[in-house]
């Protein structure tokens, strides 16, 4: 019999790695003579680093960067064993938290950082760059992410533009004649949490820009920057990103890298699925055990059950999702390619019970429905 | 795919017939072209009346008898459709309840009420009797019981001795010559919940006389009236039920029905499986789902699911329990053929919610094991 287990952390509880050590337990215990392949798994959000160092053998590169404002900031992002494959997570050098201590300057904050350390991935030779976007701080399409890639944000005068969305109202043209042919060779993914367009009353500065201190006016402002940078993206790649669902994450950044690299907004599971190599490791497989701290009708779109469900789904493999909490109707998850899921809540018990016990009570469950599918 | 549900009553929450009900909604919902037969199940305590009548077709019947001090009471037990076949519940005519509104006479209170029902039953036509101990006032050894069926106990000088346990120290001779061929022709089996013998320090008086009003000194007495009791149904029977497991349920009547009249104590489940056709239900079945309050390492003694699992795994059928709690390990039900055990539970709950949702819980959960089963 070969297992995969591939869970998602617990929040509050259980790493990715730990909650694979704990159903890996459960699951030799029911079947000792078991194949079984640990896979940790992450949705682009916290632990997705980890999740593809541990996958690919691979280490933290750390870079001399700016945060949104242009301060000097220390950053890490992922570089595989082989060097060919990197994961940058946006909030490393442009989140939120790096500028707490100030004043937020929604119209001015930028993705520049970023920008330096998908440059440096590039420059040590990958060619897969899979970008985590979430907590940013800025509003600025990504244009100073890809600013730092070698494009320029021109004015009607042929002028640079200064940092930051708003400058983006006064963009005549964009000029790409100094980016690499390395970073136009580089396949570019944008894990995107969200589903929001670029513009408009559900866009990225109607919806997150007032988390990132933007008032009623300067929500107007930058809703129409990022237009305004949209239609020059269109008219320079032939590329519509105005209503692209999922380009409004990230302050729009996830527009942006589709615009003018082709990079193609998709659920971070399903991207952190590739990323660690979890469609070979199911090849063969006769169950995947998968997993996080709740399971509901919301994780039919773009959480780890579901895409390892859907994985599952096309080569044939069972697929059970262990988590704290079950909540029906899963109809949506099961058309999706999920067998079963169950709660490790192994009677009554309150919240803090369960995180505490939550590795043994992992352990028990697996070994359970092991039994059963056997 | 054929699926047997055949839970004991979940207490507190669900009686066995609305646990079959919650269960085999779920089972339909996974797979709507499952053939699904449900066997309300109980251990021979509360609740095994009535899934006896539901599966054999049968009616209680009223018997003018007396309690346990020879008080007229009106007391009911089980007939078969087809008259063949009863159940006698102990507690019925001779339970302690009866009794409460009186002091505690644990030296001459009696079984002969139930020795009426059986009685009755016999003449009836039942030829298989299933007594259900427990809840008992008496510690007469069941010769109270065994005088409604014509057994006499008489003393050295021939006279019958007066009711209750402790005449029984003057025994000198049983004479079952009016004993009528049918109570002899009658398979008796006794449904017993403990495995203390009838004599000594875990025997009938020294672990249950108190809770029915023995004062130590009285529990001596009657342990050693028990102990006489023995001593003539081995003279006259050759048979020991002295040590015998589960002679000492019901105040000793287990052991009275063993010595006098060949009864096998055994565990009320696995007798009430048979009572209501559990193992022919499960010929052919592929999945039997059952289940209860709460499985544990105790439960694979006597309790449901582990009769439930051992007659499954005798037929090659998976067995899968699902309660409301589950506290392994589970090694002795899993030795014992319990496939796997899931916990209704589907998150962070408290008792009182488990039970009044318990329905629709134990439908989910069924509703997910079916699907990884199929």
């Amino acid at each position: 019999m070969r297992v995969v287990v591939a869970p998602d952390s617990f929040k509050g509880s259980l790493t990715a790695r730990d909650a694979c050590a704990a159903i890996a337990a459960g699951v030799r215990r029911a079947a000792p003579a078991a194949r079984v392949r640990a896979v940790p798994m992450a949705d682009g959000g916290e632990g997705t680093l980890d999740c593809f160092l541990g996958a690919r053998g691979g280490r933290r590169v750390e870079v001399a960067a700016t945060d949104p404002l242009g301060r000097p900031v220390t950053a890490r992002y992922g570089l595989s064993g082989e060097g060919t494959s990197a994961v940058v997570e946006l909030a490393a050098a442009s989140g939120l938290p790096l500028v707490e201590d100030v004043p937020p300057d929604p119209l001015g904050a930028a993705t520049t950082g970023t920008g330096a350390l998908v440059a440096d991935a590039v420059r040590r030779g990958a060619r897969e760059v899979l970008v985590c976007v979430g907590g940013s701080a800025s509003t600025d399409g990504g244009a100073g992410l890809l600013s730092a890639l070698g494009f320029r944000f021109l004015d009607a005068s042929g002028a640079e533009l200064p940092p930051g969305g708003a400058a983006l109202a006064r963009l005549a043209a964009i000029d790409d004649a100094d980016v690499p042919a390395e970073v136009r060779a580089t396949r570019f993914r944008v894990a995107c949490d969200v589903t929001n367009p670029l513009t408009g009353p559900s866009g990225a500065a109607a919806v997150f820009g007032p988390q990132k201190g933007a008032a009623p006016a300067q929500v107007r402002e930058l809703d129409a920057a990022l237009t305004r940078f949209a239609d020059v993206l269109a008219d320079r790649y032939g590329v519509r990103v105005h209503d692209l669902p999922g380009a409004g994450a990230a302050g729009g950044a996830c527009g942006g890298l589709a615009g003018a690299l082709g990079a193609e907004p998709a659920p971070g599971a399903a991207l952190v699925a590739a990323a660690v190599g979890l469609p070979a490791a199911l090849a063969g497989a006769d169950l995947v055990i998968t997993g996080e701290g709740r399971v509901d009708g919301q994780s039919a779109s773009g959480k780890v059950v579901s895409a390892v469900a859907a994985l599952a789904r096309e080569r044939g493999v069972r697929a059970v999702a262990l988590a704290g909490g079950v909540a029906g109707p899963l109809d949506g998850l099961h058309a999706l390619g999920l067998t079963a899921a169950f709660s490790l809540a192994d009677g009554p018990r309150a919240l803090d019970e369960l995180r505490s016990e939550a590795a043994p009570l992992l352990s028990a469950l697996a070994d359970q429905v092991v039994r059963l599918v056997l």
